[in-house]
């Protein structure tokens, strides 16, 4: 595919495909914001009742499992694999995997049972799906396993292949792999992890520019991934010196304003 | 009536109406904070166990539907129930209708079991409450709903008259109506379609308007929708150039500040 | 103990204790980001079936009825007694309690059931937990229990040494007693009750220091309430005449800058 990140901006753009999240209600604010932000809309919906209904008119699906309960599992996956007989994209934040049986379980039903165009997560969320163990401390990386990511890379590719499926991993370089390439993305700041959600925000983006451009997941991926890393620059410039709550809305603010042209000249991306 | 907007604004602020909640996790914070903005008094609850006691304490009740699910849907229409036992006024947004099965019911229900004050929704949601069919594309309205919206003034009369309540349709030219007149609010900006939860935000002014003036819900619910696009305007002045992070944060300032002179000055308002 | 208001916020710093939320939907985002701002990491998770887990890997337990349900007061209780097995401080935030039976019985049922580190709410929630009465409005405090709230020092050290944990009252003036001393925290500004979850966040900082430091309780929460309140006057100053918005990101910024000498400082605390 020849087409750049920056048209991929604007295919999200043009294109305002409809995400559906089943997602927590901790960050789910700022996933709604973000989403209008890159250009696409937003619809949380978790019921059981009308999963099927919600997914089938939207673009792609957004699970989330920051706050999953017994009530809303059954509606992730439920959700997921109405997804895969519509052939939508299915986004999957695997959040807290390996801090608790209940999350181990759902994440590794979920990825079981359901076909994933995108599966995104920390480092220690990512080991736990590759079946590597992980030192999850609640939501965040553990920092044993961040030191040892310098194989993520191996990592990401491995479970990509096994799951036929993108698996990207954030990190100060965010990784992608489709199970062949392997994509860096050396764009972001540190003060990202100073706020909740930034995670969270990743898989509302990758859920918009993956509605709009589901032909090639990878490159769609990819310019998701930039989007944030590099508006996470721009805000960590504008406003990083102000503290956590400016510097949200300076995120917020950078992504709604982000463009081709900077998308572009900014990204720090390499693929091997 | 001869109560002026301003004159209702400044009730709000005296009366400080608790406004009992039954809403999406969405835009629970911002709902809640423009409540206190604009001077009145939230409480979010929705627990079945509970929400008579709150409804019974409050002096306005307001029923979203945007996260409904099979155990908030029950609490809806008990709390509604309840509001209308102990007259106290229920605004009913019945985000997403047409969009689910779940959702298309839920509303049916709720409009034919609760007593409502005033319905509001975009265009798509009000037809389809009128039983007119409608496009909804998520929790948005249609682009061919908006477009054919040239006779939304009728559709609100109508379906007032019918329900015998206030409808709202919110649009860039918001539309209200009793059933007799029809009022029209041509304040607001676009930019207020690029954040989450201006419509739910709506519904809270309209809560807390007619929790302080119920005895004239018609004028509550004009005073209710000026203030809030009135206010879009006074964001869109001041951050509207910066991204929606900003608008948001401009926004709630807006409403918190506003004041029934600027109210008054800025209305944009007809009466047919 | 010799240590400092400002070696305690250092210690939050340093051992970034993580704080299990079980908590309300509303002011979710706020609480994860003054966790995330005062330094300690933050873990929203209430499903019963991995409740027991999350509290296991966790410092401190944040409990907070705002929202509660059927689904979730179980999910309460089971934390807090996995919580009292592994000796992890458990902070309760009775939001409410009075306003309905359901919020009674669970505060009644936590207050027993748990052994609490420290309980904080407003006047008329500590009243409503010392089998005083209270005449909650919603989640606001009355002002008939304001009002009456010069003997509030003997009602904390009264339920103080009654349940033998730590009481806080948030108002104008904060008290905090552990049933022998009371101390007095004459910081924060009225802004502070115009933005939504004042009080749970405060909860959330309590929740952050006694994780650091629950080898002295008191100490641990005089400065999570002088943190809150100085910071909400360092907000006042920066965003106070701005609105409610802009000075809830300011809020959030002034937790994320605080250090210890303007802690120190700016505390204006008595012990008695």
């Amino acid at each position: 595919m020849t087409k750049t990140f920056g048209d991929l901006l604007n295919r999200v753009r043009e294109k305002k495909p409809l995400v559906h999240h089943i997602t927590n209600y901790v960050t789910a604010t700022d996933c709604a914001n973000v989403t209008l932000g890159i250009g696409a809309s937003p619809v949380m919906a978790d019921a059981i009742g009308e999963v099927d209904d919600i997914t089938a008119i939207s673009n792609a699906l957004v699970l989330n499992m920051g706050t999953l309960n017994e009530r809303t599992i059954p509606s992730m996956l439920a959700a997921g694999k109405a997804a895969n007989t519509k052939n939508i994209p299915v986004v999957f934040d695997p959040v807290g995997a390996g801090a608790s049986k209940l999350r181990n379980d759902t994440a590794t039903s979920i990825i079981s049972e359901v076909k994933l165009a995108v599966l995104r997560g920390n480092i220690s969320e990512i080991k736990f799906a590759a079946g590597l163990g992980a030192n999850t401390k609640g939501v965040g990386a553990s920092e044993s396993d961040i030191s040892a990511a310098c194989d993520s890379g191996s990592i990401a590719k491995t479970l990509a292949k096994k799951l036929n499926c993108i698996v990207v991993i954030s990190s100060a370089v965010d990784i992608i792999s489709d199970g062949e390439k392997i994509a860096y993305v050396e764009n972001g700041n540190e003060m990202m992890a100073n706020i909740t959600g930034t995670g969270c925000m990743c898989s509302s983006l990758l859920g918009s520019f993956c509605g709009a451009a589901r032909e090639d997941l990878f490159a769609a991926a990819a310019a998701a991934m930039l989007s944030m890393s590099i508006s996470g620059e721009l805000a960590f410039e504008k406003a990083g010196h102000l503290g956590n709550g400016s510097f949200r809305v300076a995120l917020l603010d950078a992504i709604a304003n982000l463009d081709a042209q900077t998308l572009e000249r900014r990204a720090k991306y390499r693929e091997v």
